[in-house]
């Protein structure tokens, strides 16, 4: 995979300070995180109270602000030829130095996770500034990815989808979930993931929270199993979920995932350019509603995916930014039933020009597992 | 190690909001991470756009407004039986919600690290509120630990000791620094970390840079090389530093080092109650500044440190809080000689009812490693 040049952050920049200024806004403050990583590829060693922000407008080439010891690796990130760097000290006040880069009455998108600490100091030095979050201001601002970003999401899905052939080969009854999801997140690191976020192994009633990760519950003949997993490879996210079945199912347990397969199915089909992301919600929630578990679905359908596993856009009910080529998010809906069981199919899908590209393949049937 | 009561939680809940009251707050706002896990035990699996708030004011019990769907996992924590829960659901907006919870001319203390995003969201529905950070405010919520938790912080800092006697067995000239920074980490694991934060490796002039983690420098005979490393066990932080040589040093070398560990040492000398921080930073930078060195020594003398590896009492100049039995932090002055080396010494303290008490025994001689 080859690296993002400084060409690639510089585009960038200039590109968020045009929809900034669209957007009716003064700049962009960005912090440590996806945000500073998407524009510079700067990424500290740690998110701390030492304030580092980037500050992008129109009228200046961009700006970091760094810790004084932080400088060097700063200086080393593969943005840094196209942003002027300045530093702040130990024991000195960062906010007035950061004042110092912004317009005193000017009004600002700010990383959503900035840290509300930063946020307050610049409130009490600048009070005649203004800040809104950049989901709320620029919600897209990562959000259409470019060809080269759509081609390491793939290649994170395809090593996710290499995962789930290999686990569902192996045993699952008698085993606990955390002993399988442990399988999960050494699959995932084989298939080459620098990181694993999270290996959800929900068997029988567990699989009715959606959340539930893994415990040391042992897995039984007859469980219906959620397995939802994914991470970063080469800084990109994977996110798919498929539930399987060990032995056969009951008819109960065939309707439900029957009709969370046609939920995911019509939400899929819904995908193009310049529909609303509610109306993928809609288009899932429809097919559960209709079969009588509107209250069994108890989440979003989807949720963008780039950098971070979780980003805009989210495909929500209310939600009525319209799909454009080059985005990508999860359409996963669910069904939990508690005590009982739950079922979920995600994949990983990316707009395109005329319709939507799965860039998870694994098969939707229920798989049986030993 | 004995797990925290829901008893323990309650009381440091208690004692919050009597010190919020102190500090003229209607009370605490606090959001995942470490001040979460202080007062309630509760981590959600990942830090997200969704919004989980504790408040915490003298009118009410604790209150926690979490997702949906993480409301199992919520309940579920240690300190929840003190704690009345209530939940949002996707596609709502949360910060009505919340806000709910608040007085909306009262003035609250939020967490550092609370998503700016989730602050400015609050802002916008209760504009009358006021928030100040938690750190500006409250500094000392969590700096004064009890006796369990400087236990706690006690193993971490044995294990961290014991990581240090074996490595300087090994060969380090021939090596690069990663592959003697994954072994470090390998040791902190094996004795018993579940979380390696940092094995900073800095050989030769890379040491120069007190942030430079680790690299593909191979380490030569008459290198000095920084190690500083940390991470948590059980929960709590563990951050040290030593200095070592291969071969024999230089006469400089040789100085420089020595500056440092009086340096660390007078600062130690300076730890007992009533002190201002600031007065143990101006300890160990006499010592530096008059070996004329002052510009070489470029960041404070150290941090508290307990859930996290880095939080208040901060030891640096304008630090005017004054320290008190069970407050821990780090003690850790350094000289950097650009090109050339770094030699940092670092010790975790707890102050104690006279004075200070080490957390790292191991030896400050200049250790000389193959």
């Amino acid at each position: 995979m080859i690296s993002f040049t400084s060409k690639d952050f510089a585009q960038r920049m200039e590109r968020a300070v045009a929809q900034a200024a669209e957007a009716g806004l003064r700049g962009l403050l960005v912090t440590p995180g996806p945000d500073l990583t998407y524009f510079t590829g700067y990424r500290p060693t740690a998110i701390t109270e030492r304030l580092t922000m980037l500050v992008l407008d129109a009228d200046h080439d961009p700006r970091l602000i760094v810790p004084l010891l932080e400088r060097p690796d700063a200086a080393e990130s593969a943005g840094a030829a196209a942003v002027t760097i300045s530093a702040w000290a130990d024991g000195t006040d960062p906010y007035p130095a950061a004042a110092r880069l912004l317009d005193p009455t000017g009004r600002y998108a700010i990383s959503d996770s900035a840290w509300a600490m930063h946020l307050l100091g610049l409130q009490q030095v600048l009070p005649g500034a203004s800040y809104a979050s950049m989901t709320e201001t620029m919600p897209m601002l990562r959000a259409v990815k470019d060809a080269d970003e759509v081609d390491r999401l793939a290649a994170a899905a395809a090593a996710a989808d290499a995962a789930y052939r290999e686990i569902i080969g192996i045993r699952f009854a008698g085993r606990t979930e955390r002993a399988v999801g442990a399988e999960l997140a050494h699959l995932l690191q084989e298939h080459g993931h620098s990181q694993v976020d999270f290996t959800v192994v929900g068997s029988g009633p567990n699989g009715a929270n959606p959340h539930h990760e893994m415990g040391d519950r042992v897995i039984r003949d007859g469980d219906m199993v959620v397995l939802d997993f994914g991470g970063l490879k080469d800084g990109y996210g994977s996110d798919t979920t498929r539930t399987v079945h060990v032995g056969p199912p009951t008819p109960v347990e065939k309707e439900v995932f029957e009709v969370v397969r046609q939920a995911q199915q019509a939400a899929f089909e819904a995908v193009r350019p310049g529909v609303p992301c509610q109306e993928i919600d809609r288009a899932a929630r429809r097919v559960i509603d209709e079969a009588g578990y509107a209250e069994r679905f108890i989440h979003r359908t989807g949720h963008g995916i780039g950098l971070t596993t979780h980003e805009p856009p989210y495909i929500v009910e209310g939600e009525k930014q319209t799909l454009m080529p080059g985005m990508c998010f999860s359409i996963e809906p669910g069904i939990y039933l508690p005590g009982r069981f739950g079922v979920r199919i995600e994949d990983i899908v990316t707009v395109t020009d005329d319709g939507g590209r799965r860039l998870n393949n694994t098969s939707h049937d229920l798989q049986i597992v030993a």
